[in-house]
């Protein structure tokens, strides 16, 4: 499993971007930011987990959640008891202004070793997703939602599991956020040392990370006779 | 490269714990939280980059970084005149009231699939910081930051590389993070199905994911004779 496969069922034509905003342009690096569909989707078709940013009582609060996507649209998930979900709730009695977050995926893909402590470094891709959340109320919506985020882990899995029953339906809450003001950002590459430290005698480079699996564990009570799907074979 | 070895350099009893807070003492699955400072510190020496949340304009705001830890105390950094670090020097001249941010590491550890869509989930590690983020001001606290920061990527480093001058010195601007206000949160083992559902047809089980690294890219134009550093060859 090298790379995770694509999710990208809504392949968008190479030519479109997202518009740059003064949230989306960095301050510094510019030249390392791209807008474009294909670059955003890739990088957040590959992460597992995303990191969503919200704020309570005015102070910031990061945590680790699932996500999938389809199309321009991100769908985050979780138990209707749960702190973001309970705040969009709320939001959504007083005519929905929905919840403003901050979503960001991030891949390390190497560390950057250089001469000079100032220009250690590491490679990564990341997307930083700015914009409002806003519960899904639609039930055909949350259904679609629901398969995005299982099939997010393991393309192909959400249609080899049992759908949920209303009781979970209702237990969970999802959160639409639209892919609008976005930005993928990356570094690539070798170590950008000074001329005056090419002599140094420091090893410089780069230690790329790989991503893998071992052997998959099947749950202790799993029934004899079930094969390993396709769709993990496949990873 | 199984797991990064750990940069843990003050050991704390393994009895200490931080005192839980009203943030964080999770609303859900309280039995997957822990407090301890062996189990917060462990999970943040392993990981690379930190996801670090604070609010701008009353809108959170999420960006990966780089971190260092030193004992109880974390360091980012980044260039002055990047946003977070320009935000808590704008603080710092209004009596340094510091910049609050909440910083997030996360580790998936393992997909975790069962029989209905429901119980999917992921075996993960995470440490979630709540506190305010103060520059450092001390040279000698701001040296050791920096060293703590490349030492963060590859423990051993900080020592063979050239260290800082003044001008890199100056261009660079270090937060620090007190761990005060901290909680790790952990799922572990296989899929938790419904009784009525473990007939069902379907493969159940995880999928551990692995961490590892390709091998070494020497810098284009590193000299002739320089080998390979121990610390590398023993990642």
């Amino acid at each position: 499993m090298q790379t995770k496969p694509s999710t990208n069922n809504t392949p968008s034509p190479g030519s479109a971007a997202y518009a740059p905003t003064d949230r989306t342009i960095p301050t510094r690096s510019r030249e390392r930011a791209s807008y474009d569909h294909e670059s955003v989707h890739a990088i957040l078709d590959e992460a597992y987990v995303c990191h969503l940013g919200f704020v309570r009582d005015g102070a910031p609060v990061v945590l680790p959640t699932l996500y999938g996507r389809v199309g321009d649209r991100l769908y985050v998930h979780g138990s209707t008891g749960s702190r973001p979900l309970r705040m969009a709730s709320a939001s959504a009695e007083e005519q929905d202004p929905g919840l403003p977050v901050c979503l960001t995926v991030t891949h390390v893909d190497g560390l950057v070793l250089a001469r000079s402590a100032f220009h250690h470094s590491i490679n990564y891709r990341s997307v930083v997703v700015h914009g409002t959340a806003h519960q899904v109320t639609d039930p055909e919506e949350k259904r679609l939602a629901l398969d995005a985020l299982v099939d997010h882990v393991v393309p192909g899995r959400a249609a080899d599991s049992r759908p949920a029953d209303a009781k979970e339906l209702a237990a969970t809450a999802v959160l639409r956020l639209d892919l609008n003001e976005v930005s993928a950002k990356a570094r690539t590459g070798g170590p950008n040392d000074e001329p005056e430290d090419m002599d140094l005698p420091h090893w410089a480079g780069v230690v790329p990370l790989r991503k893998g699996h071992d052997a998959l564990i099947p749950a202790a009570d799993l029934a004899p006779g079930i094969e390993v799907p396709d769709y993990l074979t496949g990873l």
